[in-house]
């Protein structure tokens, strides 16, 4: 058992502290569209009837084109955190690790994962027994790691690598028999990074897609993995029979296979208009992506507060107290809500 | 890797073999309600949101008063599909099997199934490397087994067992330390069987609830387990943050709180039906719940075949070639339909 991380999404604690309603927060504190797309008409059978191979594969093929995954037929999943608790048993957590009653053996095998990033990564190879390296290049994985994970675009920095540099260290990692796991959930806007259409030659490649994060439907739980198909084969098997709902799977089909160019215009108007909020308070910008931005600022901790006075919540880093970041606003009103009461701090 | 087990919902196989399209097929070989609720409206932020705590809560308060747990708030889980991947955890498969490249260290631990029943819970027991004992009776699980599992009432015979003697059962098994698993997923129409008013008082005990069959959801995925809190905790952990979609945990908050009454008589209305469509066509019926009724028929396999000839798939099982389960029509149309199917068979 290991304490839960602080995720966003944390506006009834918010609120319990500095009061309002739900429905008055304006949360920042994700990285998610913060403009669902309309929902498709979701049929009658796939609420009422076990997800079956029929609505699975026509969400699978959606994937491969979306993605261009080219062979791979990439494996819904249950949100990418279903498969990031499965990954210590990819690299044989089952054959050494002696789990009872929460005490948890240590062994003396390293994962690696350059950090800072996503935070599920450590804590699930910690709790498998693991010893964790957050290593900030990724020249520091070596020989001695049986896996490692980079975020591409990392979250919450936005740091980026070139598909060649990930290949070659791909490449290299495999040669120690050990795998690569690309975490691409930030990656819909950015699909040049994406290494999809290269998977299938990249044996000890395991890449991640987050599907509710561009779309605006966190809720639905819905992540896809694309590798070769002797891995798929085992997460499929770990996970079992009927492992996403049908909704997803029928969302998926259907919006997948949509246009998307409105989403990328919206993401992209959002954007400016989170970076007028910012620039116009005389805030730093230290990184980001589409979906969200990077704040350094040595009152980060005060200004933080300060939002939540004003019920507008946004990400703060235990492990970085200069940073906060902030995630898309919904429309121009709530840029105007946040540049206003950012403008009130008294710095 | 173990070969997947033919469940229940196989049209499209079916109809790939017998001809016809998906919807012109009557599929009775599932255990779900063929009458789903209506749906109650979804807000818009559990689609859009990841499920946090407030909307987690108010599931599981719900599915407290529902299934009568007392002290225990259920754990909201994908599909009860998922707890079954992970009872082999439960009893420390991660301490002694070795998992590599799909080769299967057997051990010497064993486990009970009261058997025949169904088929995921062998299975995910024995590809982690446990010896399952298929028992036919409660006496013969011993101080041997780590966990045993009884599904109450069974599928696919109907088979119960009261609660006294479960409750004995659980207090022989916690003295030599091991587990025991009750599956209500069929109990929603026999409440009285329900060990949940007492899963409190018996620390080794854990239920497993299904929510998509009485309500007709399935594709919702969606199963709670009631047990003790330490239990809980453990499950919660391995599955992560997220586990159930939004959707799901906003339509269990709501419809656990309805009346089902209206639920009940429509099942027991079509429990009618199918039993007088069967009785009309001299088959004997042996075994069943409100839910399916299992037939017992030496002409078993002849009859299976005759039905997909005329679309209608029925649940046969290789290893019982006399029986066959129906699931419940949809309507008495529908009832009409497999009587008329069924009288044309020529014994």
């Amino acid at each position: 058992m290991s304490a839960p991380i602080a995720h966003g999404g944390g506006v009834t604690a918010a609120a319990a502290v500095f009061g309002g309603g739900q429905e008055d927060w304006l949360d920042l504190s994700t990285g998610i569209n913060p403009c669902p797309v309309a929902l498709p008409e979701i049929p009658a059978r796939a609420w009422h009837r076990l997800p079956d191979r029929h609505l699975v594969d026509a969400a699978r093929f959606a994937a491969r084109d979306h993605y261009g995954s080219g062979e791979i037929l990439p494996l819904p999943v249950p949100g990418t955190q279903s498969v990031i608790q499965l990954l210590p048993r990819l690299v044989g957590a089952d054959e050494r690790i002696a789990v009872t009653d929460n005490k948890v053996a240590v062994t003396d095998e390293r994962v690696a994962v350059v950090s800072p990033t996503y935070g599920e990564y450590a804590r699930a190879f910690a709790s498998a027994g693991f010893a964790v390296d957050a290593v900030d290049d990724l020249a520091a994985i070596g020989a001695a790691h049986r896996l490692a994970v980079v975020v591409n675009p990392n979250n919450p920095d936005g740091r980026i690598w070139p598909a060649e540099t990930l290949v070659a260290l791909h490449d290299r990692i495999k040669a120690a028999n050990g795998f690569l796991v690309v975490d691409e959930a930030f990656g819909d806007t950015d699909p040049w990074l994406s290494l999809a259409s290269r998977a299938q030659q990249l044996s000890n490649l395991i890449i991640f897609r987050s599907f509710g994060k561009f779309f605006g439907l966190a809720g639905l739980r819905l992540g896809f993995v694309i590798a070769r198909e002797n891995i798929l084969e085992r997460f499929e098997d770990w996970l079992g029979p009927w492992a996403v709902s049908g909704p997803a799977l029928s969302l998926a089909a259907s919006l997948l296979r949509s246009d998307v160019s409105p989403i990328h215009s919206r993401i992209e108007e959002r954007s400016i208009g989170l970076h007028a909020a910012l620039d116009g308070a005389g805030l730093r910008i230290a990184g980001g992506t589409a979906l969200f931005t990077l704040v350094a600022d040595a009152r980060a901790g005060d200004i933080y507060t300060h939002l939540c006075r004003h019920h507008i919540l946004v990400r703060k880093f235990d492990y970085a107290p200069d940073w906060l970041r902030f995630g898309l606003t919904p429309d121009p009103v709530a840029d105007r809500r946040l540049g206003e009461a950012l403008q009130r701090f008294e710095r």
